[in-house]
């Protein structure tokens, strides 16, 4: 009787979220699937199709000519349907890294059906995977302490606001009385407030590095770098709105005027060592612009600064008071230097030369800063790699 | 200048993201709109389709047969390529309800490429659009107070294990030294401690009801009853593995004999009131079932047990001292009873006899609990009121 139930339990719910699945018998199919060579093999089901693609970050790129310039987009690959009538491919070997994926069934994008992990970025919906190794063993969930991910609404009187962030305090952090730094990430545009622990792995990268000792246990705090935005897309009082690239108020001065707000409540409300030797501020792209002013903007504020791809721009065309006289405020800042400065860019990145003529008038002042210089372009890849890197480096 | 590099930054973003739709002038495509009378438009740009189908809650259902009985199955309405050659279809007036569909491509099922708002119900992903009025209000992100929704890893030394949980803390709860009641809120099979906060809508509701003042503020705490897992899919150390209805240990006592820890935790680490009078527990099928057990093997634990669908089965062929002596255990909790025993069901609810059942034998040992009987079956439709209308009755 109790089996009887508990299969009909199992059934009622498969059937009504999912009528139209073969439920009864039928393979259940395993895609994708990360084989111990690291070879990923994608498989599905769709006797109907002519044409079944995969197209993803793995596969040699494509370039695409735009109104803009010629630009990168992940390759295709064909499957096949095997011997059972499924549709397949196999990689080659792929390097140890967080991967996206889609299908495309006789040109209609779709996720692989056997995957529910999906991760979206702006408005794109892709399935993901792991091939773990080398630096994406942080990207992975281990069996280690883990800290607490939480939504928190802020209160912005600047911007007479209630604004939703994301707050990771370390493992621990409830049962002690200890004061922890407080490192502030950015995200870029598009992004949100979940960017940095949906797509970024920020709290993996954290809970690993914090538990194999090489990253001081801190606060982090994820804000939503739109100011247009209550809250991520789906999250906010405007209900079910498609997101978009296309907000107000970006990058005109708003957010690095209503940062201090976020300061203020994270002191209120969290035990945090409250001074600049303890606080760090990053971002990737417009959170690396972002960091760029804000930081140089309250120069006593934040003893690190990471810029990430930043989306460093000249301040004509705005007349926002915050990127007035950027030479007199880094002057400023750099008077009592940060104890870390650090830059960091793709080889192949859009802003790469933007970034080079910054470093350039910092070289010409004599300020202070560290370089990195990585392979590739302006993707996440890079961004939870500088992640890793510029961790270790904060409150030593 | 800086316009050119903001359209660039968004144009990278959005051709690495997503290469193969149309970015460069393609018309945006509004699906699914709900209009302002309540009837809503689904669109998809798919030309090389032949048949283009929309299946969700919303349409009349589709009775299917199954080895275990027939079931009814969400039903499915085709879309009609429109004059700009677009597929469309507009269902009639719909009541006030979260929805989930999902379209259904020459045979082959596929999320609604133009809405990025998705929830998982455990294997399956649907599409969701909320219709709003009456208590479908409630489900709504409004510009009310919010509290904070927290993941957070607990230690069961009963298990040998650390586990996840969601915790809601009221609005305010970080500003004040006040001591909140808990309400321990369980999942269905299936599910996991995401399930309440997505398919839920439990934050919502709790912001909502609380800031009308119909609600006490309290702390509301979601764990995870599978024992066999530490967390919900893709948030363990399992990496992406596929979710699951089979999972061992789900109803085998672990869980109940477990949930002391999990009091502990949580009296250990917020600021609650640790007695009988302010501590609720309540859940959907499994989670009803665990919630009788838990509340009836700790009696003086709980004043407040809601059931909702309760998956209540005969305690035979498990030999877990928890489901012992099952007519003692309840004679020693209603020696003492709580404050509130609620019990809710829909009449097609496929637990209906069983429930009754279980109702009469409180009836025959005059044992004092509530009643409500809905319409409509073992569905989030009906979960999602349950907890609308047991919540205003807690902690008064």
């Amino acid at each position: 009787m109790r089996k009887t139930i508990l299969l009909l339990l199992a059934c009622v719910m498969a059937v009504t979220a999912n009528a139209q699945q073969a439920l009864w018998g039928a393979p259940s199919i395993v895609s994708p699937e990360v084989h111990p060579d690291n070879t990923v093999t994608f498989r599905m089901n769709a006797p109907e199709a002519t044409k079944v693609q995969v197209t993803g970050d793995f596969l040699p790129p494509q370039q695409i000519d735009t109104p803009y310039g010629k630009f990168d987009a992940p390759g295709t690959a064909d499957l096949v349907k095997n011997a059972d009538g499924l549709w397949e491919f196999t990689t080659t070997a792929l390097s140890p890294e967080l991967y996206s994926y889609t299908f495309i069934v006789d040109g209609q994008r779709m996720p692989d059906p056997s995957n529910v992990f999906q991760i979206r970025d702006t408005a794109s919906i892709t399935n993901v995977f792991l091939v773990g190794g080398d630096y994406a063993d942080y990207y992975k969930i281990n069996d280690v302490p883990h800290g607490t991910v939480s939504k928190v609404w802020y209160e912005s009187p600047t911007l007479g606001m209630n604004r939703r962030m994301t707050v990771y305090t370390p493992a621990g952090y409830e049962k002690s009385d200890k004061r922890y730094p407080v490192f502030y990430l950015l995200h870029g545009m598009g992004g949100d407030e979940n960017a940095w622990t949906e797509l970024g792995r920020a709290s993996q990268i954290l809970d690993n590095m914090i538990a194999q000792g090489k990253v001081e246990p801190m606060i982090v705090v994820m804000t939503n770098g739109n100011v247009a935005m209550e809250a991520a897309p789906g999250e906010s009082s405007l209900g079910f709105k498609a997101p978009t690239t296309q907000l107000p108020h970006t990058m005109d001065g708003t957010f690095e005027q209503h940062f201090p707000d976020v300061v203020k409540y994270i002191d209120s409300n969290y035990r945090t060592i409250a001074d600049k030797k303890h606080r760090a501020i990053g971002g990737l792209s417009m959170g690396g612009f972002h960091s760029m002013h804000i930081s140089k903007q309250y120069p006593d504020m934040f003893d690190y600064v990471g810029l990430f791809s930043a989306a460093i721009l000249p301040h004509d065309g705005t007349t926002s008071p915050v990127y007035d006289d950027l030479e007199g405020k880094l002057a400023k800042q750099f008077s009592n230097p940060p104890a870390l400065y650090w830059i960091a860019i793709g080889d192949k990145d859009f802003l790469y030369e933007a970034n080079k003529d910054y470093r350039k008038m910092l070289d010409d002042k004599g300020y202070k800063y560290i370089y990195r210089e990585s392979p590739d372009g302006h993707i996440w890849k890079n961004w939870r790699i500088y992640l890793t890197e510029f961790l270790p480096q904060l409150f030593k």
